[in-house]
């Protein structure tokens, strides 16, 4: 969903995931490399156009500072609607599994989360279009590409979306230090959303008060919180572990 | 261990550690915040020396240019030695549960891993000295404070650690995308050491013939890879998760 895909995994992912590419620019001291080979071969196979620059050109395009000497550049995609991510959802002919992100600020958190939401089978991303990271160049590489495979719908408000997801059947699982109930117990194998508040503020208020459910990771040491993609990372391999017992996700 | 600490949370878990704190350095235009009056009583208590100075001083001596407006410097912290880690470790009368990091190189995977050991009570962390992000000022902003809390261990060599941790009992269980058997099958309630290997690279060869077992975490979508921080997170709640319902911990 960033215009620009930089490094040679996440390239290569948007690749395979038949994104439409525009154009690639690769750093003609590595042209040579096996990976960017493999990556040569696709773009001509797609009739995708290479231009092979000198690495400081590549450096001066680079919006992350890690592009690994290649870059492509790709049609900008949009974000679904929830209403388009419940249907997508629907034809999965499983019980619902969304993460809903309160307010993600860095790129590094939202990048793994997507990568993980992908890891553990989620069939979506909620995030909100304000005060939040968007789908940028260092999240898409964060994501290790997982950018390109798990939907992501944008809502204006969290809470509104919450109740739509509720009128859909959807149990929602809010995560927070000070939720009521631990984790482990909490069941995920009907159709669920769980919501992750953003890095160092927890859920919101209003955003708590509609959970179904809000409940807790517990913390057996000094500090009193995880890292926000640790945190969702938990609770998404807990519904994954829970569903795969009932063979819930093959 | 770093000798510079920045940002506010983890000066303040500094100063509650009881870390011996040199001097601290504040911003003049933030001193009124209600962190940073906090910390400013609890160093009046502690007789640390206190300089307010200009943003931009602090923005000069900022390692990873996110102080927050506030920077302690610490006297330095050494790693402990294998031995001294066991040693520690025994003292709690639990089954020991340690994290072999082979070959961490991104700070905000260290903190984060840091932080997650400290919330699900490991006892301790052991890291290579080579080709491997040390103890610094962003790992420690990235651990929220945690690296004042979890002993740390630093060996030159993992597998020969190893050894040493099996010869004192300790089940060692590598976790790689390859692994024989599915993390949420194995057993971890005996002593244990979880492996994780460096990013983008798993687990050394050398390291993954010398473990007991080695355990793969499922991965149902399209990417083959989580995050190093997550990957040792998911690891770490499942063994927490096993061990609190045999009541092993608190």
């Amino acid at each position: 969903m960033a215009d620009i895909i930089e490094g040679r995994n996440p390239v290569i992912e948007a690749l395979k995931s038949g994104r439409p590419i525009n154009k690639i620019l690769v750093s003609r001291n590595i042209s040579s490399h096996h990976t960017i080979a493999a990556i040569l071969s696709m773009a001509k196979e797609g009739g995708i156009p290479v231009e092979y620059v000198d690495e400081h050109v590549i450096k001066r395009h680079s919006l992350t500072g890690a592009s690994q000497g290649i870059i492509a550049y790709a049609a900008t995609r949009e974000y679904l609607s929830l209403d388009d991510l419940i249907s997508i959802s629907r034809e999965k002919n499983k019980p619902a599994l969304y993460c809903i992100l309160d307010g993600i600020e860095d790129p590094h958190n939202l990048g793994a989360i997507l990568r993980t939401a992908d890891a553990a089978g989620f069939h979506g991303v909620i995030v909100r279009s304000r005060r939040a990271v968007g789908l940028t160049a260092a999240v898409a590489k964060a994501s290790a590409g997982a950018v390109e495979y798990v939907p992501v719908a944008r809502v204006a408000n969290i809470s509104q979306a919450i109740e739509i997801l509720k009128k859909n059947g959807i149990w929602v699982v809010g995560i927070d230090m000070a939720g009521e109930m631990d984790y482990g117990k909490v069941d995920f194998t009907p159709p669920t959303a769980i919501a992750i508040g953003g890095e160092g503020k927890g859920l919101s208020e209003l955003v708590r008060k509609r959970c179904d459910l809000v409940a807790f990771i517990p913390m057996k040491g000094k500090i009193t919180s995880l890292n926000a993609s640790v945190a969702a990372a938990v609770v998404m391999y807990e519904a994954l572990r829970q569903r795969s017992k009932q063979r819930l996700l093959l």
